[in-house]
């Protein structure tokens, strides 16, 4: 194992102790349909997503490291938001969250109920970067980044750390594929540290719409490719323009994530479906990008692991998709 | 304890342990809604109900006392078919199942799948009792009744045993209340035996639609109530005319049963849509019956163990309930 492999697993590990108060270890669910499939069901986390494990693993960290800072900032329009609101409040620091004017009042709801203050005048999705400067300067706040920042990604690596150690106690063989959803690549980067440190043999496979498909271009280039535009996609939570520098470096320049795979419309569509009629988990489309490509038969490897990230839907789009599957 | 539930107590275990290879220890989930709630997630068992615990502690302990059947029956229109046509495919018996005409296709495809012999025709909600009876004696089949007996009884009283153990192992402190759906009582009568040997004070309820309330007359009565016909609601999981004779005897007679509450169909609706979008469980309605009672505020005790039957929805019926929440 590398060294850079050896350093980020041990973070990944200490993340997992000093968020375990925090956070949920959700199950690994089997299903109906092929014997060898594990589900990581972290729309089962707490606030429903996979993003409180770092989001508390870099608020926790602030707090470790001192001087204890004014208060935390990002900008989000999802589950970040609520993950950074819950992580700030439990340790009593200030949050603000940027939030684009178009956002889910739903959403916006939620974060402000955790007790967040919530800035929705003049954000839009295209100049939510440069207002997030101009603010974080003028409070003094420190940027709890959703993917290019360490702490995010190692608290992020703690959900295929789970995973991988109820496979190990299950007295299973192991695990063949692992794959998440990728966005910004947090999520991706952690996993692919804890996989690649508990075996070489696994492969780390990111899922991403065909529509979104900066992250595949970056690998195949071999550079960060950004999108000009926020896609359009059912899979909302990862319609960030390109993924991050660490992410990068993590995935691509140390090899930790061995392929990219791209999914249609129909078939994100198909997954969410599948997961209610057939495994009766209530995702949201981004939470199903692995399902979709398991089921486009698009990851090679009968024992495989998905981490299904959240469930916060938008439940008019879920209406629609069951009533014409 | 009574010599009556350490007997039945025993016999739950004991079922544990045959069942184990076959069946799923299903997850103990936490929720966002209150700290001490606990769900007992059956929708992930496999054929997506609790009903396949009953089915195999009752087929394999056929097979275990002999002689070898030449088969086994069941009449039902939903989960117990999947359960038993999955039990009996395991043990390498013949299944046959007799399902209503006017049942859910997908239902009795999924029964079919799973290599069980189906007969519909002529078969009615109103007649199928006489015509079982019928097939039974012509094929000398054996039956798998869905809850008036012993072996299901024990069968299905491992999911209670499993949420109490988890409860247990979590270190805190225990639960004060544990509710089940009640229809025929094969679930809530082995839930009872389960808590009240493992604590005295626990309290258990059984809930039923308020338009299928033989169970609360039954118990307000003191004797068997039979409804005068199948009542309409949404949990069609529980249109069972009238408990059993075992089940009234462990619910009423030893007292095992503290409460039998009733809830409406639109706390039914309003807990299917809760359950979708702040569980992110896709529950079908009878599964979701001890959450509509607790969110109706129906079960004392802040510590709650909810077993959540199921997830085999008609998806008609969801789609509208998200639609029109």
């Amino acid at each position: 194992m590398s060294r850079f492999l050896d350093e980020h697993a041990a973070a990944v590990r200490a993340a997992a102790e000093r968020i375990r108060p925090n956070v949920r270890h959700t199950p690994s669910l089997r299903t109906d349909l092929t014997p060898g499939l594990r589900l990581k069901a972290e729309c089962f986390q707490i606030t429903g997503s996979f993003k409180p494990r770092g989001a508390f693993n870099a608020v926790l960290s602030l707090i470790e490291r001192g001087p204890r800072p004014n208060g935390v900032i990002a900008v989000s329009s999802g589950n970040h938001a609520q993950a950074v609101a819950l992580a700030a409040r439990t340790v009593g620091l200030p949050a603000l969250i940027l939030i684009p004017e178009d956002a889910n009042p739903a959403k916006v709801a939620a974060t402000r109920a955790l007790g967040a203050e919530v800035i929705q005048k003049g954000i839009t999705f295209a100049n939510r970067e440069q207002r997030l400067h101009e603010v974080m300067a003028e409070r003094q706040l420190t940027l709890v980044h959703p993917f290019d920042d360490w702490d995010v990604i190692h608290g992020q690596g703690t959900a295929a750390l789970e995973l991988l150690q109820d496979n190990f106690l299950e007295g299973e063989p192991g695990l063949e594929v692992i794959a998440t959803p990728v966005g910004g690549g947090g999520l991706l980067s952690g996993t692919a540290i804890s996989a690649k440190s508990h075996s070489a043999s696994i492969r780390v496979v990111g899922v991403e719409p065909a529509s979104a498909d900066d992250a595949y271009r970056s690998w195949k280039a071999g550079s960060i490719q950004t999108l000009e535009q926020a896609p359009a996609t059912l899979a909302d939570g990862v319609r960030t323009t390109a993924i991050g520098r660490r992410n990068f470096e993590v995935m691509f320049e140390q090899g930790l994530v061995d392929e990219i795979v791209t999914v249609t419309e129909d078939e994100i569509a198909a997954a969410v479906a599948l997961a209610w009629t057939r495994l009766h988990l209530a995702l949201e489309p981004t939470g199903a990008l692995p399902l979709a490509a398991h089921m486009a038969e698009k990851l090679r490897g009968d024992r495989a692991g998905l981490i299904l990230t959240g469930g916060n839907a938008n439940l008019e789009t879920v209406a629609k998709l069951l009533n014409h599957p």
